[in-house]
């Protein structure tokens, strides 16, 4: 694989002793000249210290390093919590010899305890040291908790002629569900963008991205996507097409990294776009595809690899929007399964089931009453999950 | 155990061949009399044809008989479905000599599957000659579908002296939450009362029992609650005290019956109450209550008997409702694990964990915010639920 970069920016990873099983677990991002920054944060009403930290730093729109760890989530942690996340960025920003109020601070794993902030104090040195241009892939080691594989997405485009990159890195595996995003992810651009511009670019990819997956249905105190463009590239947003181009590519970015989320699911197997049609409105198909792929028997369905429909045709009833059950069809891929609310027979059931044996599927549910739509990615339902989750902090 | 009566009324379960595995899968209640009756049901936009049936003729405030099947759900099968229901409610009337009118249906297993109309033609006869006063164990029975063993509950209480009976069978472990009850109720009194009395009765008790537990979030097309009250004892519900009498038993009965469902939910190895305290409303009590209860992070923790309370603190948190992290306090049973939003340490940790070993406990949320409270009844979320939801129907 090409080494991954994104021009005046460098990453880092090391092993800093935060998480019991030992790799990487303090990442950092550093920028060689101030970053328009833009976040989106998690609407958790039990916000990590992080979280409050950031969310006040983010309104400067001004951000030149983000410190990052796994092996802890610094939530529930009082006044104690919030000094804690101050002083990470105090630490970053010493080593890095810039102004303190330029760093941003993110924390995931279990919550309640506080960081071992010894450890962070003795690796944030190595940290520094650590930085390099084509160094994301160990930051996006080093911010993993359940995530079985690092998740790092690069894309190139241009705007009049002049190249730009934008790398994002992403982690998180549970905890997901739509309005809440993955748990971390960052996203670097080497763009000339103002802040504003940033925000309202990364609140549209987030809507089309982040905010349509689901794997488990809770969502985290942590939850924070950041989004630094230095200008170091030369291209500018404000040039020919520049915003329609980054938001594409934006736009991309963050979906496929998204969809790498859902596809890491804890325990998954599979990963499933429920794809509602045919709704009256808007609110109505997001509700349908939300319901159906937070459904837990349609998940167990799923990784048992049953083309239980009926189950579908259940959780579409209790979303709580009007339905006409004899107008509704159900597609896995090109199988038609449900026409008129009826199943199709043995016949359509096998095709279906053999749809369902493949990892990357869409059911499409249509359901006759509109012309509004909406899609949700989730994952299948496994024993793995409940073992993950059942000894996650033993 | 003594034999369960309730005057006037027989009961009967049989294996009619509905079920795969085999077992009993037919049952059915007679009153010697015309009774009252009143009805709660699913409010899923889905319902299954005998819920479109029974919806009808609940109206009319009598009923003599309810004939239930498991083995299938006669649930998104069209007009078929619809008159396949009228033919068993047929089948029974015509067995016991009575009106088709007074015949309610209810049915329970797989959705989209046509009910095997032969199997039930067959059985009716064996199915009428098998009443029996003590029958209500074989009917109980006769519901069930993953259900472990059945379900069934009998008060006796006094109005003005006379003496009247209360029995209630239920079945039901998977597709159980607030809001939508058990899938099966059927409760039996030989009370006087007329149905429109008992249907405030049963939509009261319902609100106090089965719309207050949860199993996996998901619900039914076919939850139906039957309450039939005969007269056949002599006391009256309007006697003296007899309303708040009567309402005490019911809640008894149904809360009893509840809580058995949620024990016996699908691979559920414990039963946690929910209990929310200090919400600012009841409508944010309620809320926060079913958020904790309905969590699958919270859920597998129980089920690894691990004191995690930074899940319940997120669940809290994506609620909806406003909250103070910092006035929040968590109890498990008498022991404070958390205080003023932060965890009380090791010691508490440890003896959480005592609590987590028994197989009922009460997880108390205080959020501090006034004094309005709720309570919902959940189980924990096991590697069995998986296994049973996803070999279900193989």
């Amino acid at each position: 694989m090409q080494a991954i970069k994104c021009k005046g920016f460098q990453a880092a990873g090391i092993a800093a002793g935060l998480k019991k099983a030992g790799g990487l677990d303090l990442g950092l991002i550093y920028s060689d000249r101030p970053a328009s920054v833009a976040g989106v944060f998690t609407r958790n009403r039990v916000p990590a210290a992080p979280v409050v930290l950031d969310r006040q730093r983010v309104t400067a729109g001004q951000c030149q390093a983000v410190i990052a760890n796994s092996g802890g989530a610094n939530c529930c942690t009082g006044a104690q919590g919030m000094a804690d996340a101050r002083e990470m960025a105090f630490l970053a920003a010493n080593g890095l010899n810039i102004a303190e109020e330029g760093v941003l601070v993110a924390s995931t794993g279990v919550i309640g305890q506080r960081l071992p902030m010894e450890s962070i104090r003795a690796g944030t040195p190595a940290l520094v040291a650590a930085l390099r241009p084509d160094g994301f892939s160990h930051l996006a080691e080093a911010i993993m908790t359940t995530d079985t594989h690092p998740k790092i997405v690069s894309r190139q485009a241009e705007i009049g002629g002049v190249p730009f990159s934008v790398v994002g890195v992403a982690k998180g595996s549970g905890m997901i569900r739509p309005d809440m995003a993955t748990m971390l992810c960052f996203v670097c651009t080497d763009l000339i963008a103002p802040p504003e511009t940033l925000q309202l670019s990364l609140i549209a990819a987030t809507h089309r991205s982040f905010n349509r997956i689901t794997v488990d249905g809770d969502t985290s105190t942590n939850d924070t996507i950041l989004l630094l463009a230095n200008g170091a590239s030369g291209a500018d947003i404000e040039g020919p097409l520049g915003l329609g181009t980054f938001q594409a590519v934006l736009d991309e970015v963050l979906l496929a990294l998204a969809k790498m989320v859902v596809r890491d699911g804890e325990g998954a197997s599979k990963l499933a776009e429920i794809a509602v049609r045919g709704a009256a409105s808007d609110a109505d198909a997001a509700c349908v595809a939300q319901t159906v792929a937070n459904s837990n028997l349609v998940k167990t369905a799923l990784f048992g690899e049953d083309a239980n429909w009926g189950r579908i045709m259940a959780a579409v009833g209790r979303a709580g929007v009007p339905v006409e059950p004899d107008r509704i069809a159900i597609d896995f891929n090109e199988v038609r399964m449900v026409e008129k609310g009826m199943g199709r027979g043995l016949e359509a059931e096998q095709a279906a089931t053999e749809v369902l044996k493949t990892p990357e599927f869409v059911i499409t549910i249509d359901l006759g009453m509109g012309d509004a739509r909406d899609s949700v990615f989730t994952c299948d339902f496994s024993l793995d999950y409940v073992r993950i989750n059942a000894d996650y902090r033993s």
